[in-house]
C-alpha cells in the first residue's frame, strides 16, 4: 500500500457532502439482473479501411455492438446472449472481480493500481476499502488513479502490461482516457486476446479535450465541468473588461487539436470573438489574415466607443496556422535528428528562417520545444495568446498612426486557462455519467468482451433515458493514408483520430448565427461557478444539447426494423407480401450502397 | 441616457435566480423607522497625528460614531438624535433623494452616475428603472457602474466633481472602494464641506485586496468572493499536482501589497507552501533567502518521493524583497526625471545595476513600467513566480549536480490568479454585505452626515446579530512622518493606509500551526465551487472567523458603563460611593494613558 494513503485526506464541508452524492442508474442497469445482447457486427466508418484494422486487429475487429436491458424487456428471444448479476454500491468485496477503477464513480472494485502507467507496470496497488472509497466519491479521483507518462504503447510498455495483468491475476483492466490512450487500450486488448491472457481491456471515454467523439460516443467525461469551469472564468473576464472598458482580453484555452471547448465556453459565456482552428484550417487563414480579422473587429468595436472585448483562442490553434505549421513541421524534423534548439535556426529552409526570425523571442523558444508523443507540438506552452496580442497591438498603433483606427490605446491582458480547470470537482454531469459508465464496464467484464468502449447514448435527456451498450474500439479506427507529420510511423496505422468540430454541425451553426451579435453587442452571459444543488445543477453542454444523436439508440431501432420484416416476411408468406418486400429492399439497399460510398468518399479526403 | 444599456442582458439560468436572492436586513434597519444615535467623537489610532489630520480636515474630523437601532431598543434618552423612514426596496422612485448607486446591492437610487469617475465630471447619468435593477441585483455590478481612473484627487477632479454633484443637486455621493478611493472620498467630503456643497459624501469598504480593515472596519465586500473563486481554482490546481505528480506550480494572487487574498487562500485550500510579504518584510528575506527557502522545501519534499507541489505568492511579494523595492526605488526616481525606460539601466548605481543585470530580462522589462498612481510598482504586470521558478530551478540543477537533490527533474508551471476571479458573481455573504452596507448609506445620508464609512460590525455572526453603524473616515487615517517612496507627496499627508497581515495576529497563527502539515503531507482541501444554494453556500472567510473583531460593539458597550457610572455616581450619591468611583477611575485612567502612550509609540514606529 502505498504510504500517502496513510494520510487521511481533509475534505471541505462541500467535498463531504459531494461524496455522499449518489447517482441514479438508468432502468437498464437498475435491476437484479442485467441482460446483455448483441447486435450486428461492426465496421469501420470509412468501408475502405476495414481491410487494413482487420488485419491489425484480427481478435477484435468486426465484433457486434452490445446493448445493455433490464431481464424483462421485450426483445426478440433468440438475441439474449446471456444475463449477471447487477452490482451494488459499495462494491462485494468478496467477489473474485478485481480490476482498475474508475476515474469520477463512486464505483471502486477491490484492487486499484495506483501511480499511472508506470505504478501498472511495477505492479503498484491499493487495496480499496470503505475509507478510501468514501473521500474520493464523486471528486474526481485523478489524484487517486495517479498519471505518469499517460501511454502504453512501446513492445516494452505492453509487455510489461501484459506481465503485471497477468501476475495479478486480473480479470479487466479498464483504461481511462482519449483518443490516444484508448488506441493504447486496443492494441494493449489484441496483445492480450492473442497471449490468451484471461484479463479483459476496456476503454472508457474520459478526455477535457471533448475531441473522442463519434458514432457511439457523444460526450467523454471530464468535459461538462472543463466548459463549465472556463466559462465561469471567461464570464468573470468578460465582467472585469466591461467594467474597467479598456482593456482586450486574449484567452487561451486547453483542448489539443480540436476546438470543441473554445466552442462550447463561446456558447455558454459570450465572449465578443473566438477563433476556432478548424475555420482556419478550412479557409486557410496565415497569421497576418488572423491579426487583420482580430484588428477589423477591434476598429468595429471603437467605432461604437467600446475600447475593450473579450477573445478565445484554442490552444490547437497555432499548429492550424499554414505558414507556422510549415515552420513546425521543419523543427520537429530537426529536433529528431537531435539538431540542438540553439543551431535549428541556421539549419531552417530560408521561408521558414524568415518567419522565424520574424516572431517575437518568446515564441521562438516555445515552438523549439520537443514534440508531444503524438507528434504535435506542446500547445499548452506555446502562448498563441500572446502572440496574437502583440501582432495586433503592431497592427492597430500602424492604423492609429494612419488615421484608420480611431480608438483609445489598445491594451492587451493574456491568459491561459487550463490547469486551474482540469482538477475541479466534478459537475452533477460528470459523476452521473461516469457512474453509468462504470456500471457498463462491469457488465462490458462479466460478459467477457474484450477491446470494447463502454457507451452511453441519448445523454442530452435524463438519465432514465440514457442507452446504455459497448461498441467494440476498432470501430472507430480509421487510417490515416497521408500525414503533414514527418514522423511516418504514424502513417497507414489504424488509430482513433480526434474529433474536430464539424463546420456543418448544429453547434457551429448556433455559433455563426450570433457572431455579429457577440462581437458587437456585448451580450456577456455568466453562467456562474459550477452549482451542485438547486437551480443550474442540471444545465447541460450546449453543443450536446443542439446536436442530433443516440447513433446507438438508432442502430438499435433498425435492427428492430429488420427484425419485423424477417418475421413477417418468413417462408410462407404471401407472393404479394413477398414482392413489396423484394421491391421496397432493392430501393433501399440501393439509396443506400450511393450513399455510403460518397460519404466514404467524402471521409478520405 | 447610455445608449449601451438599450442592449438587453442575456441573464444565464443562474443569473436570472441570483437577481431574485432578496438579502435579509438586522433588525436594527428592519422596522419603519430607523433611529441613529450618537457616541463620543473620535479621534485618530495614533494620538499623536490627530492634530495634522485635524489640520487638514477642519470640516470632517472629530465628529461622533454613529449607531443604528430600532426606535424601541432601549437606550439612554438624551443620545436620540434624529429617526428616520426606513427604505423600502425597490425604493421609491418619487423621492426627492438622488445618489450615485451601489456595487452589488439591490439598493438602487432614481438615478446613478456611469462611466466612473470620468462619467461623473462629465455628469453622465442613468436613470434606474425596475428593468435594469432587475438584471443587475446581487451580480456585482461593476460593469453598471464603469470604472475609469478609479481617482477623484487633483484639485481639477475635486472641482470638477464639486461643479456635477451641485448641477445634479445629488443629496448624496456614495464613493465605492479601498483605501485610496476613500481617502480620495474623505478629501472630497472636506472641500463639499467647506463649500458649503449640500452634497454628503459616505464612503463603502470594497476592495477585493481585504486591505482596508481597522477599528471600525472589520472587513471588504468583495473579499470573501475573490478567496473563494481563487481558492476553488488552487485547489484545482492543487489536484492536477497531485494527479501528474511531475510539477510544481507557482501562482501569483492578486491583492495588492498587503497578502491578506493569500493568507486566505492557504487557509481555505491548503497548499504546500505560501511566502506572506509581511514575512519577507519582516525577516528582511532577499530574492536568495526567498529561492534557498523554497528550494530547501522542494528538497524536502523530494526525499518523501514527491516531485510535485503548489506554491502561493501574493502580488506585493516583489516590493517587500528588500534589494528589488531599493532597485525600484532607483528606476521610480528615474522615471519620475522622464529618463526614458531604454537608459535608465546605465544610470543606476553600481549596486542597482548589478542586481538589474543580474535578473532575466522579462522581468527587467517590468520592473521599468511606470509606476501606479498610489506610488507603487504595477504589481499586476511584475510576474514574480516566473522570476522565483527560473531561480529556483537554477539552484536545483546546481544542487543535482552536487548531489545534495536527489528528486526528479524540477518542472515550474506558472499562473497568475487576478482578472478571471474579480468579476465573478458575489458570493452571498457579499451580497448580504453590501445589501446591508446599501441601506446603511441611505440613513447616514438621511442623517445628514458627511465624511463617514458606513459599518457593519459582528460580521461572522449571522446577519440578524450584525450591528450597523457610521465612523468618521477621518479616524482611519494615520500620517507618515517618512517613506521609502522617493515621492515626498505622500509624506506627511494624512491618508488610509493599507493594513497589512498581522504577523501576531490568529489568522497567521493558524498558518503558522499547519506549515508543516501543508509543506509535507499534501493535505490538500478542496473548498468547490462557490455555492449559491444548499451546502456551502453559508462558507465565510476563514481570517474573518478566527478574528477577535467588533470593535464598534464594544466601543457601544464601554459607553453604556461609563454612562451607568454616571447615572449611579450623580450629585447626591453617597460620599462612599463617589470615593470608590474616583479610586477605581484615577486606576483606569491610569493603566489607559500608559497603555496608549505605549502602543501609538509601537504604531509610529
Amino acid at each position: 500500500m502505498d504510504s500517502d494513503y496513510g494520510i487521511p485526506r481533509e475534505l471541505s464541508h462541500l467535498q463531504k457532502l459531494r461524496s455522499l452524492y449518489q447517482p441514479q442508474l438508468p432502468p437498464c442497469l437498475e435491476g437484479t439482473a442485467v441482460r446483455v445482447e448483441f447486435g450486428d457486427t461492426t465496421t469501420s466508418l470509412d468501408p475502405t479501411d476495414a481491410q487494413t484494422i482487420a488485419r491489425a486487429f484480427p481478435h477484435t475487429f468486426g465484433k457486434p455492438l452490445a446493448h445493455f436491458f433490464r431481464p424483462t424487456a421485450k426483445v426478440p428471444a433468440p438475441q439474449i446472449i446471456t444475463e449477471h448479476p447487477a452490482i451494488s454500491i459499495p462494491l462485494q468485496y468478496n467477489c473474485m472481480f478485481v480490476l482498475v477503477i474508475l476515474y469520477v464513480t463512486g464505483i471502486l472494485l477491490p484492487l486499484r493500481l495506483t501511480g499511472g502507467t508506470q505504478g501498472l507496470f511495477a505492479q503498484k496497488t491499493l487495496e480499496i476499502n470503505d475509507d478510501i472509497l468514501s473521500t474520493y466519491k464523486n471528486q474526481g479521483g485523478y489524484d487517486l488513479l495517479g498519471r505518469t507518462q499517460d501511454q502504453i504503447r512501446t513492445t516494452e510498455q505492453v509487455q510489461a502490461a501484459l506481465t503485471a495483468c497477468n501476475d495479478l491475476k486480473l480479470d479487466g483492466l479498464v483504461i481511462i482516457g482519449g483518443v490516444t490512450s484508448n488506441t493504447d487500450a486496443v492494441q494493449l486488448a489484441e496483445t492480450f486476446g492473442e497471449a490468451k491472457c484471461p484479463t479483459k481491456v476496456v476503454g472508457v471515454p474520459v478526455t477535457l479535450n471533448g475531441d473522442l467523439k463519434n458514432q457511439f460516443v457523444e460526450a467523454n467525461v471530464g468535459f461538462d465541468t472543463i466548459c463549465k469551469v472556463n466559462s465561469q472564468l471567461i464570464s468573470n473576464v468578460c465582467t472585469d473588461a466591461l467594467s474597467a472598458e479598456k482593456y482586450y482580453y486574449f484567452i487561451r484555452l486547453m483542448g489539443r487539436k480540436a476546438s470543441h471547448v473554445a466552442l462550447e465556453c463561446t456558447l455558454q459565456s459570450h465572449p465578443n470573438m473566438v477563433i476556432l482552428g478548424e475555420e482556419v484550417a478550412a479557409s486557410k487563414l496565415t497569421l497576418f489574415d488572423i491579426t487583420k480579422q482580430i484588428c477589423d473587429a477591434i476598429q468595429a468595436r471603437a467605432e461604437q466607443d467600446k475600447n475593450h472585448g473579450v477573445i478565445l483562442l484554442p490552444e490547437g490553434l497555432i499548429e492550424t496556422i499554414p505558414e507556422v505549421y510549415a515552420l513546425l513541421k521543419e523543427i520537429h524534423s530537426l529536433l529528431r535528428q537531435n539538431v540542438s534548439a540553439d543551431t535549428i535556426s541556421s539549419q531552417l529552409s530560408p521561408w521558414a528562417y524568415a518567419l522565424f526570425e520574424f516572431l517575437p523571442p518568446f515564441i521562438r523558444k516555445q515552438l523549439l520545444l520537443r514534440p508531444e508523443s503524438d507528434d504535435s507540438a506542446q500547445l499548452s506552452q506555446i502562448e498563441t495568446e500572446k502572440l496574437l496580442a502583440h501582432l495586433v497591438e503592431d497592427e492597430i498603433n500602424k492604423r492609429l498612426k494612419a488615421g484608420t483606427y480611431k480608438g483609445k490605446k489598445f491594451n492587451a491582458i493574456c491568459h491561459f486557462f487550463g490547469y486551474q480547470a482540469r482538477g475541479s470537482l466534478p459537475s452533477k454531469f460528470d459523476c452521473d455519467y461516469a457512474y453509468v459508465l462504470g456500471h457498463v464496464c462491469y457488465h462490458i467484464l462479466a460478459a467477457g468482451l474484450n477491446g470494447y468502449m463502454a457507451t452511453i447514448t441519448n445523454l442530452k435527456n435524463p438519465v432514465n433515458k440514457w442507452r446504455c451498450g459497448a461498441a467494440p474500439i476498432t470501430a472507430m479506427m480509421t487510417v490515416k493514408r497521408w500525414s503533414q507529420n514527418t514522423n511516418s510511423l504514424a502513417i497507414g496505422k489504424p488509430a482513433i483520430h480526434p474529433a474536430t468540430v464539424d463546420l456543418k454541425g448544429k453547434a457551429y451553426e448556433l455559433l455563426r448565427q450570433n457572431a455579429t451579435r457577440f462581437l458587437l453587442d456585448d451580450i456577456y452571459r455568466n453562467p456562474g461557478p459550477l452549482q451542485f444543488d438547486g437551480p443550474g445543477a442540471d444545465a447541460k453542454v450546449v453543443t450536446l444539447c443542439v446536436e442530433d444523436q443516440d447513433y446507438m439508440g438508432r442502430i438499435k431501432k433498425l435492427q428492430e426494423y429488420l427484425d419485423k420484416v424477417r418475421t413477417i416476411v418468413k417462408p410462407g408468406c404471401s407472393q404479394d407480401v413477398l414482392k413489396a418486400a423484394l421491391s421496397v429492399m432493392a430501393s433501399v439497399t440501393e439509396v443506400l450502397s450511393v450513399m455510403s460510398s460518397s460519404s466514404s468518399g467524402a471521409q478520405t479526403l
